[in-house]
């Protein structure tokens, strides 16, 4: 292994629910039941320490899913994701059981205070040894908003203008104490050096945020930060803030056009984009034949039920699609009130059609089944192959792996991929070192250098 | 022991901070200074399940104090608990160094959606196996609503108002899952019943909150709640909702009183009074003879700074003391606008003067030192029989140990008091149970258990 090598990141995606992405997956005769104890999330954790990934990753939904047919009754009979506990608590869990593992965790900037957030990440952050990253996203769900007092979702754009500016204060917050603020003399009581922690006095549209906040810098600096963003102004977002960019391909060929218009939307941003890793969600079947993979994949094709994709596209694109039927088209103005323009888009593109139908969106989405990621399918050899090609070609510089079947899936990549990925040089063999900024080969942050960043972009 | 002698509950009183609620404590020699990390707070808790501690209960405030001089420099220079990290970050990585410690947090109704917090100790329940506790606060402090883009706190009855809707929305959710909804039938693909699974459809004077909570129900039904109210409407609400009720007592006469009186309250608002432990704040110096602990309190006494007392007394009462000399009295209205109505009246009552001086405030409230709680000094047996004397004097039912020094006070306790407590029969040898209500001798809830409660009352 050369030491120059460029090398993929390995992102595990989690799910803090009962079943993982897929949700036909808690079918699975292999799928561990004990989704609601710590000891579940915690094998799943040293799995993937096992296998050097750099970072569990969890997903969130602040709702159970109830927009079709208006009701939840049969996304609760079904197991379609019905099951969503607090994800902090449970990667904390993780943390507490691994030591090197990356920490990412979802929090809506649509439903939470910035304040809120930057002391709960930074204090995430102290309980890992600098382990931890945080996932921004914009709610666009009406279930969500109707657990909190909120009637109806933001428009698209509103949702980026004020995540933007939940960006400055949780990073300005985050510059509150410099290094070497704390002095911890007990005989002299000097405790820390006033002149080094700072207030933010912040007073934007959208928060108020006097600071300081009463939590010291991390070993990291501060937590990474995840962003998904694909379409216009998501990509613009993602450009300026993310420095892990998670994102969803349907090939290799839409991959390395995205992949381009992401690292340029950082460059833009006034940013390296060498200092961004962008991750492609997939998902991998792996065996010690072709044949037996593929009937592992087809096997796992078939937990899925067709309840599973209605009742997940409905609340994905916040629309009840059992008040139509499969072979309807969407009018104009029926697409138009889809909340997700980045889905519709790729669905009108797959389909070929302006006006897709539901079937088009369930086929051509995936959505409910282990169809919504591209698979890596094959020997060990022939999946690392089918990665190495995705890497090498430049539309990606890492993974997100989403589980078939929970634990099984992480434990077969650990075990069969793993090895042969590091046999070729492509993967570490070990972590890097402590943090997840250094494990990612992120530099790490001085205080106010996000800010030095913003100045440059702006002249 | 018999089985049938009533039991004193103890619980550790921890702050997620640079001291424990003493401010000087950081100054102590023995004092551990790594509380950026989860070694501090776990060897607490180990510590403190060694000790069979009933609970660790953590206190919060989402500021630094910066109203004393409208400034937050001399609490950093004097490390007056300007760490203030979160809480539930912290307790969870207790919960993964321990197995029957019940888990207490303190979460504000003022900055919170109920949806997020049923959601979040929902979550930490099912993740310590039903060790979970929340000890409900309405903040009341300008500094917080600072961070929160409020310009100032509810006025004192609205905010209870307000907590009395929150809890109504929390226990409401809590009550989505009854227990055996979940089915989890591979073979069928029949993962719940819906007909156990209930929204709550919440539409109030505050909150909104459509439900169900995703989460089901935990070991123990639901978490634990904490309440600390003292003064009249705080007192209400503790009697309709607390099941431990935090109290602080200036000595053992006034306790009696107090404890009768929230007792009449429980019973007021349709509960058993059995069903609910009263535990007041303490600190405990114990060594191997009298003067020996007595050289220990006047020593952890002399780590207190004038500047601990007037920071922390601004803080609490919302009020800058660095505005007024020390000799000069309050005006009615300047008393008037002090926040904390219990806490004024007590230092009225002591100093037995309507118009206290800052002095008075010092040196009565005891904030910043450790006179703010009664301090059991002594031998084992000499700690051992102050506590039994108020706990069969009926002034409590249990004690909230503060912490003189973070670990030592706590090992003292656990090494020193706790096996004379356990000779004289009145502290359990041994966890009773798995969960926390079994530990405290609190039934589990069923669904719907609350509610009939509250239409008993008002009937």
């Amino acid at each position: 292994m050369s030491g120059t090598q460029r090398q993929m990141k390995m992102v595990g995606f989690l799910q803090a629910q009962n079943c993982s992405i897929a949700p036909g997956s808690w079918r699975h005769p292999a799928a561990a039941t004990d989704f609601t104890t710590p000891e579940y999330f915690q094998r799943l954790g040293r799995v993937m320490e096992d296998g050097k990934f750099h970072m569990a990753f969890f997903d969130d939904r602040l709702a159970m899913p109830d927009i079709f047919d208006n009701d939840y009754r049969e996304a609760v009979a079904n197991g379609v994701r019905v099951v969503k506990m607090d994800p902090m608590t449970i990667v904390t869990m993780i943390g507490a059981a691994t030591g090197r593992l990356g920490l990412g965790v979802t929090y809506s900037t649509t439903y939470y205070e910035p304040f809120h957030v930057a002391r709960l990440f930074g204090t995430l952050d102290l309980m890992t040894g600098g382990r931890a990253a945080w996932n921004v996203v914009t709610s666009l769900n009406n279930s969500e908003a109707a657990n909190f007092g909120r009637t109806e979702h933001l428009a698209h754009d509103l949702r980026y203008e004020r995540a933007d500016e939940f960006m400055e204060v949780v990073l300005g917050l985050w510059d509150s104490w410099e290094d070497g603020a704390l002095v911890i003399d007990k005989e002299s009581g000097r405790f820390a050096d006033p002149d080094k922690v700072h207030a933010l006095h912040h007073q934007g549209k959208y928060f108020t945020a006097r600071g300081p906040l009463p939590v010291p810098r991390s070993p990291q600096g501060h937590p990474v930060l995840i962003q998904a963003g694909q379409s216009g102004r998501g990509r613009q977002f993602a450009g300026r803030w993310g420095e892990v960019i998670f994102v969803v391909y349907p090939n290799l060929a839409a991959g390395q056009k995205q992949y381009g218009e992401l690292k340029a939307a950082v460059a833009a941003a006034g940013r390296d984009p060498d200092e961004v890793n962008v991750c492609p969600a997939c998902y991998v079947c792996v065996a010690d034949s072709q044949s037996a993979a593929e009937e592992k994949r087809e096997y796992i094709r078939a937990l899925a039920r067709p309840v599973d994709a209605v009742v997940l596209l409905s609340e994905a694109l916040n629309f009840d699609f059992g008040s139509k039927d499969m072979d309807s088209e969407f009018t104009d103005e029926e697409l138009k009130k889809l909340s997700w323009s980045g889905f519709r888009e790729r669905v009108i593109a797959l389909s070929g059609k302006p006006n897709p139908t539901v079937r088009d969106f369930v086929h051509f989405s995936g959505r409910g089944t282990i169809g919504e990621f591209p698979i890596f399918c094959g020997t060990p050899k022939a999946v690392a192959d089918q990665m190495e090609e995705w890497f090498t070609a430049r539309a990606c510089d890492g993974f997100v792996l989403a589980a078939t079947h929970s634990p099984g899936a992480f434990e077969d990549f650990a075990r069969y991929v793993v090895p042969e990925l590091q046999r070729r040089g492509l993967y570490h063999k070990d972590y890097a070192g402590a943090t997840l900024r250094e494990n990612l080969g992120l530099p790490r942050p001085a205080v106010g250098d996000w800010r030095k960043t913003q100045l440059r972009q702006a002249s």
